[in-house]
């Protein structure tokens, strides 16, 4: 691996290989205080994430590094008058490893195209946030002792909801994982989703109450659902308290659940859940940075390379109005293959 | 000691040893390169001050830790749409040691509940400074061998100085400090610090002149006078002369006064005071540095803990608009005992 | 040296010495991790350039020192209601070097009268940027083995360019360099610039075209000409593409020719010159770093030092309305020979 800009890049035995340096790095902290020592980190926030920053660099810092960049674009020069390529030409001079948020879809991986240096997609729009995913598996991973075999509750807006599509598709490198996807049925999984399942072989059934099937559940993962999200806000009203977690509605789960959200929350776990031990999720941001502590340890340290002579685009070939071409012209009209269709390299978009 | 809320906190012999490990890092500065190693900072500044937050910054990386954190809400969106309850338990997640500045009154104490690691209060609204106190006294400590038996003049806006009142308290520790209150009359010290003085047995004047006392004085502790503070702008203009000190009043004082000033100064000390060698404002920013080194290599050393479960409050029992609790409901209401007051514990507002 | 604010204080010899440190750094950059341990940067940016303000911070980072500051005055509350003065007494007790943009000219030489640690000009205002002429002469002598005797092209708006002054000025010091000058008649170098060519005995010719000396040249130095320096129009839309280096232009320069331009480009370099081996602007940014790692190592491991008591003026005696002693009104009235003239000695402007 040398830039993770899609979860689904990693193969099993890189993840496994991945969890194993963080389970050394969480046990044994103190082995690893220079294990950056001299490197840097870039961190480019093109958009505001307080959580995911805060995340990489204290991981950065853990592990001996150091960190220099933006939390936010408006307080930086870097996005006026310049390309994306200069700037990773010219940050991927200063830096070892380049962290970055950007609300184009694609941008990571246009980035990742320029860079001497390697590449971490901290999210892209609403395509990719691949260190999500890893916190994710993280947790579950050191609390239950593995992914296979689990039975997964995912709660919310499984239609709009980023973190969820990556974590299905994360899962799928895992064995006999049973996922019951708990939603109001105007924000059910997407059609690709179910196909995804279907093809890889994933169990899976679709419910419209939370309460029904807390007693099955392994791990429980919160979303939020947001009004806007509703056509019908009435619908919308009758539907909200359904899908909030409180104490009374954990009384029926087992002992050893994970209740798990990405954070930040707002109103979809009640406040009184946060004292019941089965509520990991403030522990999840904190393997979080664990996972991304193992992630920097590998990506830092690799050495620079020149990324060769890139093909110069003129007019791009997607569609999609939140794709990194849209913007940024020059970028070479790269296309792959996912399942039969032909999409975009940047955004993933089938092309037509 | 595990957090550092208000100065009060800190017993005579906590802060006798606070005081013995800064004076050896201000001797060895050298042996401390790495007595934070591996330890992180997170520096919450929910408003700008740059003094206080450029002095944790400098304490911290000095002793060999690293920092992040934000410098202005605005530029984070860790204040938008979440608890600072959740922020504070993501936050004590990442960090070794939280410093916390907020415009709330008690926010330091609030995220003391739920926090991990040890909260530092680096202001709390106008209630709480603590290391400002730590700065001051680590001062005339230095400057002149302890602060037992000074005569320390206070001189500007006594009424509404939260530094003044937090000095006034800290030397009631101290045996045998002469205070000198010199102020306009509008401006004069609350008959409720008059009241602690008494109590405490603690010798003090008040006088409308500065030049009268100043030959008196040990220390000679200068704070700005805001004209808005004043009902009769006339009479800001006839008195804001008397209380500027120029290099001509200080002629009459003694050759081994400190003048002190917690800065920013606008012109109530005239810069020609600058290079007298009694000027020791901004040698007690500095010393301030190393108060904060001291307190950090204790803090930040310390091992993580479960803060435990937290009552879960529903309606603020404080009727202070600036209270924490008016803005955070889920805060447990918590009361103490103030002389014989019934008091909030948060911003130790009185409880009808 | 104590202080870097003008290249020009530097002599041939300390220049040599600051490069021989400099290729020792980029040779053997592991042996400087720990150079700055323990030192602190402060970063003082009055107005946002996240170029530079990148580079020192990771030079800083590299050779293990740390780094506070603001990377713009907006989200700092420093520039408000204080005096630079005040400022840097109070950052100069915090840090061991102080790095400062600022808007307004002289603002690095006036803080540097009050300051206990050396200061290095970042950039003040349109009249000097030192350290861009470092990371300039750096990549030159880096690729091509020294300065003396090189043919270098200066392309572009020679009237305004203050990197392209700077760059003149500090050849000065070289051997049997030659200049073309290559600009529309509206942004030839001004006079004065002239004068100092012939007055050091240095080689220069001025053309408008691009294309005839290319051949000739061993540097070309490219710069931006932005439309709103043209009175006419008309005359920019005639111009502007004579000055764009292209692919097809660079087919009859020498096969070891330096393409360098100080960045950010807008579109004076086509895209499709960056893959050409011979456009270095990418590696003189990081060649730029390097040479700002062998500046700190020096500066910011000298000992503290008092300023000493310095004059306070009253009434500007420069008239230049951007230089700083008009908006700071206590700095001493110092004036300084350049050539024959009485000039100011803090933006260099000539007094009558």
């Amino acid at each position: 691996m040398r830039h993770l800009i899609d979860f689904g890049d990693l193969s099993r035995a890189e993840w496994d290989s991945l969890y194993h340096r963080c389970s050394e790095i969480m046990d044994h902290p103190a082995d690893f205080l220079d294990a950056c020592k001299g490197r840097v980190m870039a961190s480019l926030f093109y958009e505001p994430s307080t959580r995911t920053n805060f995340s990489f660099q204290t991981a950065m810092l853990r592990v001996g590094g150091t960190v220099f960049g933006f939390a936010d674009p408006r307080s930086s020069s870097v996005a006026k008058g310049e390309t994306l390529k200069d700037t990773v030409k010219m940050v991927s001079g200063y830096a070892d490893v380049v962290v970055m948020r950007n609300p184009l879809e694609g941008a990571a991986k246009a980035a990742s195209l320029y860079s001497n240096v390697p590449v971490i997609n901290a999210g892209d729009g609403g395509h990719m946030h691949p260190t999500q995913t890893t916190a994710d598996l993280t947790t579950i991973t050191r609390l239950r002792g593995g992914v296979d075999g689990l039975s997964v509750g995912l709660c919310g807006d499984l239609k709009n909801g980023r973190t969820v599509h990556s974590l299905i598709k994360a899962m799928a490198k895992f064995q006999g994982v049973k996922f019951f996807l708990i939603s109001p049925r105007e924000l059910a999984v997407p059609e690709y989703m179910r196909a995804f399942m279907r093809e890889n072989g994933m169990w899976f059934t679709e419910v419209t109450g939370l309460e029904s099937v807390i007693p099955s559940l392994d791990v429980l993962y919160m979303t939020r659902i947001q009004r806007e999200r509703f056509v019908d806000p009435l619908e919308y009203e009758r539907n909200k308290g359904v899908y909030i977690l409180t104490r009374r509605k954990l009384e029926r789960a087992r002992r050893d659940l994970l209740v798990m959200h990405p954070l930040p929350r707002v109103d979809e776990i009640s406040i009184d859940v946060d004292d019941d031990p089965r509520a990991v999720y403030f522990e999840q941001a904190r393997y979080g940075m664990f996972a991304r502590m193992a992630l920097l340890t590998d990506l830092a340290n690799q050495p620079r390379m020149d990324p060769g002579a890139v093909e110069i685009g003129t007019v791009p070939v997607c569609r999609n109005p939140r794709c990194v071409t849209q913007a940024e012209h020059y970028l070479p009209p790269l296309v792959k293959q996912n399942g039969g269709l032909t999409c975009c390299a940047y955004c993933d978009a089938a092309l037509e």
